[in-house]
């Protein structure tokens, strides 16, 4: 009986999360938001990878320490957070130095890019895995939900789609392929979380989510938690270059539903428009409008000609 | 090669954990302190436990879901701050309904009885694992941290010592011992994390950690932060009873090395015994005097004759 992450969340532990009024925003969105003092708030959240999993039990340890950093970043820039403090638990079959200091390497060069201070953590003997935890901050109210979509907002989503999935659908058939672009290969294991964009979109977006499990489901999140559908342009989508190693057609299929991403979507009225095109300069990361938000519920994917077409919908589950 | 937990971090994360000012206290204590506000510091700290490592892999999900959340809230303890918020990361095997309830229900209780919320979650497919991150508060400058004995300091521990060890030791030899007396199989399972002691000894403690790796090791820890030596008089450890099922000298053994106990280790200067023995009886937990903080390093065990003696002071490493 497969159940997504977040019935089971809410199945098992909704008698936990509610009754503080510190918190502002709690389980359910990318991270939770607590209300510390008058003026800043604090943005929280945690996310786990585990070897065979999330990444092959042989993969370079600088990237494992890249990633596990990058991914918890991603969160923040979703909330549209300035990302600060980061805990680290790790989970080690044995005290094995050369892999430690690769993952350390990873792990440090996105801290260091992106201002991050390691103020915690956990070594303990067990099978691989990385828990990593992030604290940033929001001036007061500032969060960007993913329930703030409005019927008439435009979509966008930030940089290009589906070369994460692209990439790790080659690594599964044949992980010595040498027909994998390196670009693709490049997103997988070290993708770049959008913290500048995510802080630009402060004050501009209505609702924001990033892409981690597949433009299909997490979009979908942001409409559930809304309240509302949206309607998207398939030849719309910027999907990467998949420098013909698969068709076109199965690029739009990767960018539709493949995860790993860590591209933002985000919603923002029409009128904003000039202004997204302006601070997408100014992040250095292209922004895309894809579709719009309508009443309702729902994804509805149109054709060049305009007309609705079945995607394959299933966005990665967790169980 | 084993190295100490302590030692990996200093090797290789030591570059990441500097230059934030916004940092009272980063990694090397019970937990991290940051000041976010002027009259309040936030208090950080991350635990995993692992199944097959820190407890039997067929534990009862309950037991496992209360000492994940239980171990954490015991380093907020430790600091002396009031757990506020806590985010669950969760790797399981598989989507398994009953172990998620059981689960869930241990961690729930101790959560609503420490008044903690739940503000977010990670659940993944994977080894069963429990990473719990907890956030606590403290009023600025209040954190007890481990850097703060100084010679002359009293030495007091909470609770009783050794019983935990005592059920580890039984089990790892029979499982199915009928000789494992309830009140150390308690003690192992569902530890209370002494958090009113650990706030009533705001402003009286000079120096705290909780005993999760036996007394040895963790007064080291204190002794190591402080520059500061310690005499420990065998007699006065409030060792657990261990109901005739070992000798006297096991027990003692245990109360000195062996882990999981944990209750409270602090110094306070010698002025504030009258004032802990009232706090002892406000927080419901008596306060035993152990020994002395004094100049130099180390710890000096003195059996009842004053004759300093040998103990296998080895506590739990983590590699």
């Amino acid at each position: 009986m497969p159940l997504h992450e977040f019935e089971l969340i809410d199945r098992f532990f909704s008698r936990l999360t509610g009754g503080d009024e510190a918190v502002s925003c709690g389980i359910g969105d990318d991270a939770a938001v607590l209300a510390l003092s008058p003026d800043q708030e604090l943005v929280v959240s945690t996310d786990t990878l585990v070897s065979g999993v999330h990444f092959f039990g042989d993969a370079d340890p600088y990237d494992v320490g890249f990633k596990s950093l990058a991914v918890n970043l991603s969160d923040m820039a979703a909330m549209g957070a300035q990302p600060r403090w980061a805990t680290l638990a790790l989970s080690l079959p044995q005290a094995d130095m050369a892999w430690l200091q690769g993952f350390s390497r990873g792990f440090g060069d996105v801290a260091e890019r992106f201002g991050v201070c390691l103020i915690g953590g956990d070594l303990t003997r067990g099978p691989l895995s990385i828990t990593g935890q992030i604290l940033g901050t929001v001036p007061a109210g500032a969060a960007i939900r993913r329930s703030g979509a409005q019927p008439g907002d435009d979509i966008h989503v930030t940089g290009t789609l589906g070369l994460a999935a692209l990439a790790l659908s080659l690594l599964q058939s044949d992980r010595e392929s040498a027909a994998i672009p390196p670009s693709s290969l490049e997103r997988l294991l070290r993708p770049v979380p959008r913290v500048q964009a995510g802080l630009a979109l402060r004050g501009t977006a209505n609702a924001m989510i990033d892409l981690s499990d597949g433009l299909a489901g997490d979009l979908g999140h942001i409409l559930v938690a809304s309240g509302a559908g949206a309607v998207v342009e398939l030849s719309r989508l910027p999907c990467g270059d998949g420098e013909g190693v698969v068709s076109e057609a199965e690029m739009l299929r990767l960018a539709v539903n493949g995860g790993d991403d860590y591209e933002l979507c985000f919603t923002a009225p029409a009128a904003a428009r000039d202004a997204i095109t302006a601070l997408a300069g100014a992040a250095d990361c292209s922004m895309t409008l894809i579709g719009k938000v309508v009443a309702g519920s729902g994804i509805t994917w149109l054709d060049e000609a305009g007309n609705a077409m079945s995607v394959d919908a299933e966005s990665y589950q967790h169980f």
